[in-house]
């Protein structure tokens, strides 16, 4: 798609009518006094955490901003692979492929060895390696991402559009209250011109802070961010540019002997670019905002660093500067350290509320959607009753330590970056694309380890599926559907809808055969009365509307007969009691995609990987590990009532 | 994507509330008195045809349809690779692509040799073969193939939506018209309950009927249907049902022994399916819909074929019953044969109004909507003044053709469907399988071949390019896009706007050289006295608006330096003059598709493929067959105003 060529516009490019492309914001609206879960801020993780909440029509949410309406233009761009496959979840990864730039490789430049003042290319590397995610890095406004989540939220169950225009005043936490009550008081001020001044007061049982660096709800509940204070300005813009520096759609980083660094991110549509500019060094303490540096600067910076190529830029669509500092508050709830086994979180924080950085790994709008998706159903869990309370300690437990290898890694990446460090004497460009490479499974989204808890299983079956590490997101790959031979992806199956699923690799032979692993443990889990599909699935739902079990059998899909499968693997859904064909797979033997070789899964034996709402494998359990896989779910799962 | 499961709902099945899913139809505006182009009827041709002209916001369209609004339910589902293709073009095969089945595989079932009354299956094969189509065969319900198309003409630059409930009365052509005249005065009556009776009168320029068999756009101009009359009866319903019948989610043909055939064509969401039951023989001239044949009947008489099956109908979202006749008309404008040389067309006529058969080979909407493809760029380059009104005659040339081999295909594969030719005495159960995978490319709408014209060129150079026929669509690879090193596909750049594409296949040696065959062409293309691109695109229109050229090179695209490259293939667009980076693409080496070796192309000589707007190759031509070049397009085009 090719769009922006006449001047950047903001909506969905497929829409000829620039005035189409928005609706107006429905503000007027007064908000609910009491709800389930207050959102406050609609940034990516603000709308992450919506539309997975949308989708649960018994759980009444509600999502204020402070500002009037929807984002229209700049801010992040970058989406990792595993947030693209956060993105299918949700149902529209074809939107962003579709719309996005891929960022496919990246070029490196340093100073010409012949004239330090010019630069030119020291090397080329592949952006992502090659089977790291089905998916590709790639570059999007973030307004657009927002848009994807505003239509989720509008079209899905519990149908939930912004409130725009409200100011966090105060949040007042009842330590009184019991788990079931509207515990936390919000107070909020409407800034829209007509009501401006209006105070409004809502209870929730959950506040989460989505408000950003200088968060409301962060100082409410008396957490800071702690970290290093800036040192180094930059600008960044976006902008239609007449250029003649050969990888202007290439992902390029410049490191120029003197004059510092550029970062070129090509954005969507095939004209719009992004340029991040390193301006200067900075006082201890001083802020850039203070300097008053205007976009003619930043663009006459960028000219000297792009020498002897040229750059003519014809519209600026957005421009900032910043300073970069890595900041991170040490815990993101409510609940301090020492009361964690007597007291439980109401009010949680996430993405820039919790820590900031610098924005040129693009890891800043990833890591804060997948610090949402990470909360979203373990929010809806609580509040459906499916699980424990207990349950919301592990967000902060996951993501606090996700964040701290997020500045980890930042304060590396900012300073080979940046120029004291850089083009200068003893530079070795050798050493900056050393380090992307090697960091390239960490800046896709795809290196996420979660630690031994509650949620994430020990490894002692880690060797039956060596290729799907426990804590680490399940890593997809192509399947044939047995019941219509349709060649897919089998993570795709998994979408944002708070389910857990069981993927049983069945071992080898005949798995249709009365002593089959396979079949073993389906009997286990239709029967068993330990069986946790049986315990937490409640009476009159559809057999996997907690659990979704799904199978995959080393044949190829014609050698299987679908009437001699476990019939739990031909489960009657809905009020008609109609089959559901989807839950058996086999390996796209004739494309040569193996999953069982691919993630190297033991034939012999095969094996259960038990799967997270959010897609992380929880457990790795050999097939007839029942007890196990049993009291893995008892340690959260609490049983529907009545039952 | 599942759904349907407890029911079926017509719309889009990602928006949750099935209220949300289809709005108001807006028939309540007059027509306008003047339009450009009248089109009658809103099935699948009527609207490829909108969404076509809706691209010219200086084309003024109307398309009116009888019924009260959007459809919503049955009628046709199949899709073809080659359509796929065109959606794609149109830009919504990606939606098309999540929501439809994925027809993979076709099974065969035969009477039992040890029980005739029972079936077994027969034969398996995969349903479209390896490398026709990057595109597979799905099915859709039509109604939501029409959505597609609203939404693209509801976004496009023209705005379009269609007048429900008019019926056309009328329409006269003035003989004496000259070709800017609206030559054509239209009579419609308003038939909603708040207009009833009021008649309103549009003089268009041009009309289309796509007003299905009983056209009266065809009656109008006085064409008739010829052909077979009806001799078989057939019941055709959407059902969610249960069954034990272990190819339910696979495209299946039934031949029973002595209940004759069934054909199973499952539906989108994983649930629906559509069953085509054949029902009896009728007399000479005998219409089905006068024996009375009730649902229940329809339902009973599968569940026969089905034996020893069992099939519990639960709910039925759509049936009907039909007679098979394939039946044709002579000629899809208005202009009698004998005078093709001195009257141009007025008025067309596309898909069921010209030829009708059998649905069961997924073919009539399939062909409905190319026939509108062909006519709608046709259409507008006329009316945009870019190409002669002559070339109107072109559209019942190519596609009377096109509709004659339907018809013919279809008598056949309705007579081995039929089971006077079936399962009795004789039967044998390998010739109906080999007669669909003989027919798969046809089927598949990939086997169109247009002859020799003024738009199709002769196969002197064809050598050149062995996989990419003259008159055939143009077969799409994957290719790099050397800008940006981007994968994808050759054939998708090619959107539906109306404009000719010019790809390049370099020779082999550096394409930068100066005596390099490609740097020729773009030199001539650029400057030449002769070059269609200057003497066809408007002053002040950018270089690629009316030819689009696109390059293809034999070298990795690391190995070309993009500044090195024409500066015809880089050319500067828009108010800004940016530069369009999309014009030059490479092999995709790495993951071993060479297009020149998948498509035959000559390495030594490389070759230029001219490839019309509706996707279809118009010339094959040596890369300095300059003079050749220009004569193709002088055939039919005509200079800008003033130029």
């Amino acid at each position: 798609m090719q769009f922006h060529q006449n001047g950047f516009m903001p909506g969905d490019p497929t829409i000829a009518d620039p005035a189409d492309r928005y609706s107006a914001p429905r503000a007027s609206e007064a908000l609910p006094q009491e709800v389930d879960v207050l959102i406050v801020g609609c940034g990516p993780a603000g709308l992450t955490l919506a539309a997975q909440l949308a989708a649960f029509p018994d759980i009444k949410t509600c999502i204020v901003e402070q500002k009037p309406g929807r984002l229209l233009v700049g801010q992040a761009d970058g989406v990792a692979c595993r947030t693209m496959e956060m993105f299918n979840a949700y149902g529209f990864s074809e939107r962003v492929l579709k719309e996005s730039y891929w960022v496919n490789e990246t070029s490196f430049w340093k100073p010409d060895d012949n004239n330090s003042d010019n630069i030119v290319r020291s090397g080329w590397v592949q952006d992502v390696e090659d089977g790291l995610s089905e998916f590709p890095h790639v570059i999007l406004n973030q307004a657009r991402v927002h848009d994807c989540f505003l239509d989720v939220m509008r079209h899905a169950p519990a149908r939930l559009e912004p409130h725009y225009s409200r100011r966090l005043l105060d949040l007042q936490i009842d330590p009184a209250a019991r788990v079931e009550d509207h515990a936390v008081t919000v107070r909020l001020e409407r800034i829209d011109p007509e009501h401006e001044g209006q105070v409004e007061t809502v209870r929730a049982r959950y506040v989460v802070g989505c408000d950003g660096a200088r968060s409301t709800v962060r100082k409410a509940i008396g957490r800071e961010l702690h970290g290093d204070s800036a040192n180094h300005a930059w600008g960044v813009m976006d902008v239609l540019a007449v250029t003649d520096f050969p990888d202007i759609r290439f992902k390029a980083l410049i490191q120029s002997a003197t004059e510092g660094s550029l970062l070129i991110i090509p954005r969507e549509g095939g004209y719009l670019v992004r340029l991040y500019v390193e301006l200067a060094k900075l006082e201890i303490g001083e802020r850039v905002a203070n300097r008053n540096i205007t976009s003619d600067e930043v663009i006459a910076k960028a000219r000297r660093i792009f020498k002897p190529y040229t750059l003519e830029v014809k519209e600026i669509a957005w421009w900032s500067v910043y300073e970069i500092g890595q900041r991170l508050t040490d815990k993101f709830d409510d609940v301090p350290e020492a009361e964690l086994a007597t007291r439980l979180p109401r009010v949680f924080i996430t993405g820039d509320a919790c820590h900031t950085h610098s924005p040129k790994a693009g890891q800043g709008m990833n890591v804060s959607m997948q610090d949402a998706f990470n909360l979203g159903w373990k929010l809806a869990s609580v509040l459906r009753k499916r699980c424990a309370p207990l349950l919301l300690h592990t967000y902060s437990a996951e993501r606090q330590a996700v964040a701290k290898e997020l500045i980890d890694f930042d304060r590396e990446w900012a300073a080979i970056l940046a120029s004291d460090k850089g083009a200068g004497e003893g530079f070795d460009p050798a050493e900056t694309q050393r380090y992307f490479v090697q960091h390239g499974r960490y800046t896709a989204g795809t290196a996420t380890h979660y630690r031994p808890s509650m949620l994430t299983g020990e490894s002692k079956y880690q060797h039956l599926a060596k290729g799907l590490p426990i804590g680490k997101r399940f890593h997809s790959a192509p399947v044939i559907r047995l019941a219509d031979g349709k060649p897919l992806h089998l993570g795709h199956i998994a979408e944002a809808d708070g389910r857990w699923r069981i993927y049983a690799f069945a071992s080898s032979g005949d798995p249709a055969s009365s002593a089959s692993a396979i079949r073993g443990l389906c009997d286990f889990l239709a029967e068993g009365r330990q069986s946790p599909v049986r315990r937490y699935t409640p009476d009159g739902a559809d057999i996997d509307s907690v659990i979704d079990v799904r199978a995959v059998f080393q044949q190829a899909h014609r050698e299987l007969a679908i009437g001699a499968m476990p019939s739990f693997l031909l489960p009657r859904k809905g009020r008609y009691g109609l089959l559901d064909y989807e839950k058996m797979f086999c390996p796209d033997l004739k494309a040569g995609h193996d999953i069982f070789a691919t993630r190297g899964i033991d034939r012999d034996k095969g094996c259960m990987i038990v799967v997270r709402p959010d897609q992380y494998v929880a457990h790795v359990l050999s097939l007839d590990a029942y007890a196990e896989l049993a009291a893995f779910f008892d340690g959260f799962m609490v049983r529907p009532e009545g039952k």
